[in-house]
C-alpha cells in the first residue's frame, strides 16, 4: 500500500487532563489514511524531541494502547517549555528540525500547545517558503487557561473547570458544617495567570437551588483591599461564611501581583504561588476570622479522574481535524471550537 | 406502636466525606427498630444543637432524603468544635444537657467524632451514675487522620487516603511530562497533625508497575535538612523528577513544626498551615530546582466526588453496629471496624 509523507506529533507547555485525547486524535485520524500519512512520530519532551532526533514511533504501538491514550493523563510523550525564537535568530535550530524532518520524511507537523506553540508553528510553517523545506504545520489547541484567541474554548479548560466548581463546591459544604464555631472563610487559589476563566469557574460551585456564598478574584480585576473585606462581611453576615477563589494572577491597583515570587520561567514569565496565604492574611488581620486555604496548583490541571467528558470529546475533535485539515492540504492552521 | 427512648444524634469536630453515611446507618437503624428507639433527633452544630435545644427532628424526613444522607458530603446537621469540661468543671453545661433530654425524652446519645468526642461521650454515659439520669451513650469513630485506638482504621481516613494517593498519582505524572525543561519537584501538603497515616497514602501513587519516586515527611519522623537534600537528589538523579508528600505536623529535630502559624483552635491546638511552602524554599535555595507546591487543606477531606466505597461502607456500618450496641443495652462503648 503506498504511504504519504510521516508526520510529527509534539506536546507543548503545560499537560492537562485531556491533552494525550487530542495525541489520540491525531493518530487514529491518521492510520485511518495511511495512504496520505505514513507513520506518526511524537517528539520525546516535545519540541526539543525534533531538535535530538528523539523519536517516537507511535507506528509500533497496537490498536488498544493508542485507543487507550484518550484516557492517559498528563503528557504521554513528554512536554516541555522551549521556545524556538525567529528565523533569523535561531537559523541553526531550523536547519536542523529540517534534517531531522528530511531523515524521517516528515511533512505534516501537528503542534499542541498555547499561544506560544502556536506561534512556534507559525514559524514551521513557513519552512516551505523560507527554506525550500516542503511541510504542512498545524496548530492543536490546548491550553487550562482558556485564553487562546478565536476558539470558543480550549481543549484542558473544561476539566480543570469542572475540578474548581467541584472542589469548590465540596469545600464549602465542609465550611459549611463547622462555620459556627471553626472556620468561616475558605480560600482557594486556582491557576489563570491573565485569564479568569478558571477562577470564575468557581462560581458554578453554587446554583439556585444549593446558594453558596463566593468571592471570585479575578486577575484582571484590580484588586482592591477594604471592598473585597467589606464584601467578605456582607456573604459572612448572611451565609454565616464565606468561600473565595482567587486567581494566581490576583492584581492591586498598581498592577502588581499580589504573589510575586520573584522567579521566571523559560519564557520570561513571572513564576507565581502563593497568594491565597496572603488573602488569608487579609482574613486575619482586618477581619479576624478563623480561615483555612487550599493551592490547587497542578492537581487541577492533572486531575483526570475528573475530567470533563465534553473536554475529553472537544480534545480528541481537535487531534483529528488537525489531521483532516492535513489532509485537505491546508498551512498555518489551528481547529477551532465554535 | 409503642416507642422508645428518642435518640440525639451529633457530628463533632472536623467533617470527611463519609459522616453523612454514619448518620444514615444510625438513622435507618433507628427506624427499623422502632419499638426500642423512637425518634432520632440531630443536634444541630453538634452538642450545640443540645445545648440550645437546636433539634433537627430527622423522622419528619422521607425514606428517600434520609437514604440520600449516605451519598451527602460535608456534615448534613452542621458539627462543632466545643469541647465539654468535666462534670465538676461544667456543671451547669450538664444540668442543661439533661434538661433537655428529659424535655425529649431522650435515653440514646449517638457521638459521631474523633479523640475529644469520644472523652464526651464517656462523661455522658456516666450521667446514669452521678446525675441519676439514665442514658447510654455510643460513640461513632469519625477521623480523617486515622489516629484513633483500638479500631483498625477510622471512617473518614480511606476517602482522604484515596485521595492523596490519586492526586499525588495525577500530579507527578504531569511533572514527569514536564520535568525535561520544567518542574522537577513537586510538594503536595497534607492533613494529619500528630499522625502520619494521611501522608503515607501519598506512597500508594506509586506500584510495582508505574514507579513513581515519592518521598514522604512524616510528623513522627523528625526532619533533617541535609539528609533531605540528598534523598531528593538521589530521586532526580535516577528519575529526573520528585515528588514530596509532606504532612502539615511534619516537625523539625527540635519538636518545632516546620510551618506554625502560632494560632490556636478551640481546643487549644497548634493551627497549621503551609508547610509546602517552606520546604519549597528549601528545594529553590538547597538544590537550585524548579518547583511547584500544593496545599490540599479541605479540598482532601471534602472529596466526596472521589470517596472509597469501602470507607462509605464502614462509615454506615459503624453507625448501623452503635444503634445494635445501644439495643443491646450497652453504655459508653464504640463499634471499632477489625
Amino acid at each position: 500500500m503506498a504511504q504519504g509523507k510521516n508526520a510529527f506529533y509534539a506536546q507543548s507547555g503545560g499537560v492537562t487532563a485531556v491533552i494525550n485525547a487530542s495525541a489520540c486524535g491525531v493518530i487514529e485520524t491518521a492510520r485511518s489514511n495511511r495512504q496520505q500519512i505514513g507513520k506518526v512520530y511524537a517528539g520525546r519532551n516535545g519540541i526539543i524531541g525534533a531538535l535530538n532526533e528523539d523519536l517516537i514511533d507511535t507506528s509500533l504501538e497496537s490498536k488498544t494502547t493508542i485507543t487507550a491514550l484518550r484516557h492517559t493523563p498528563a503528557g504521554a510523550f513528554g512536554s516541555c517549555r522551549y521556545k524556538l525564537k525567529s528565523l533569523a535568530e535561531s537559523a541553526a535550530e531550523y536547519e536542523r528540525l529540517i534534517e531531522v524532518f528530511k531523515a524521517h520524511n516528515i511533512g505534516y507537523f501537528f503542534y499542541n500547545g498555547g499561544g506560544d506553540s502556536a506561534d512556534t508553528c507559525l514559524k514551521i510553517s513557513q519552512l516551505a517558503r523560507t527554506k525550500g523545506y516542503p511541510i504542512q504545520a498545524i496548530h492543536i489547541p490546548k491550553t487550562v487557561d482558556n485564553d487562546l484567541p478565536i476558539t470558543d474554548n480550549c481543549p484542558g479548560f473544561g476539566s480543570v473547570a469542572k475540578y474548581v466548581a467541584v472542589s469548590t463546591r465540596e469545600a464549602s459544604f465542609d465550611v459549611a458544617s463547622m462555620a459556627k464555631t471553626s472556620t468561616k472563610v475558605f480560600i482557594v487559589e486556582v491557576m489563570g495567570r491573565h485569564a479568569g476563566w478558571i477562577a470564575a469557574a468557581g462560581g458554578m460551585a453554587s446554583d439556585r437551588k444549593t446558594e453558596i456564598p463566593i468571592l471570585i478574584l479575578f486577575p484582571e480585576i484590580p484588586f482592591e483591599r477594604k471592598s473585597f473585606a467589606a464584601a467578605v462581611t456582607r456573604k459572612i453576615k448572611r451565609f454565616g461564611y464565606c468561600s473565595i477563589v482567587v486567581s494566581e494572577g490576583a492584581r492591586d491597583t498598581t498592577g502588581r501581583f499580589l504573589a510575586d515570587q520573584g522567579l521566571k520561567d523559560a519564557f520570561g514569565h513571572t513564576q507565581l504561588g502563593g497568594v491565597a496565604p496572603v488573602v488569608a492574611g487579609m482574613i486575619r488581620d482586618d477581619l479576624g476570622l478563623k480561615y483555612h486555604w487550599a493551592v490547587a496548583d497542578y492537581l487541577q490541571r492533572s486531575a483526570r479522574h475528573i475530567a470533563s467528558k465534553t473536554d475529553v470529546d472537544q480534545a480528541y475533535a481537535t487531534g483529528r481535524a488537525a489531521v483532516e485539515f492535513a489532509l485537505a492540504g491546508k498551512n498555518a492552521v489551528m481547529p477551532a471550537i465554535v
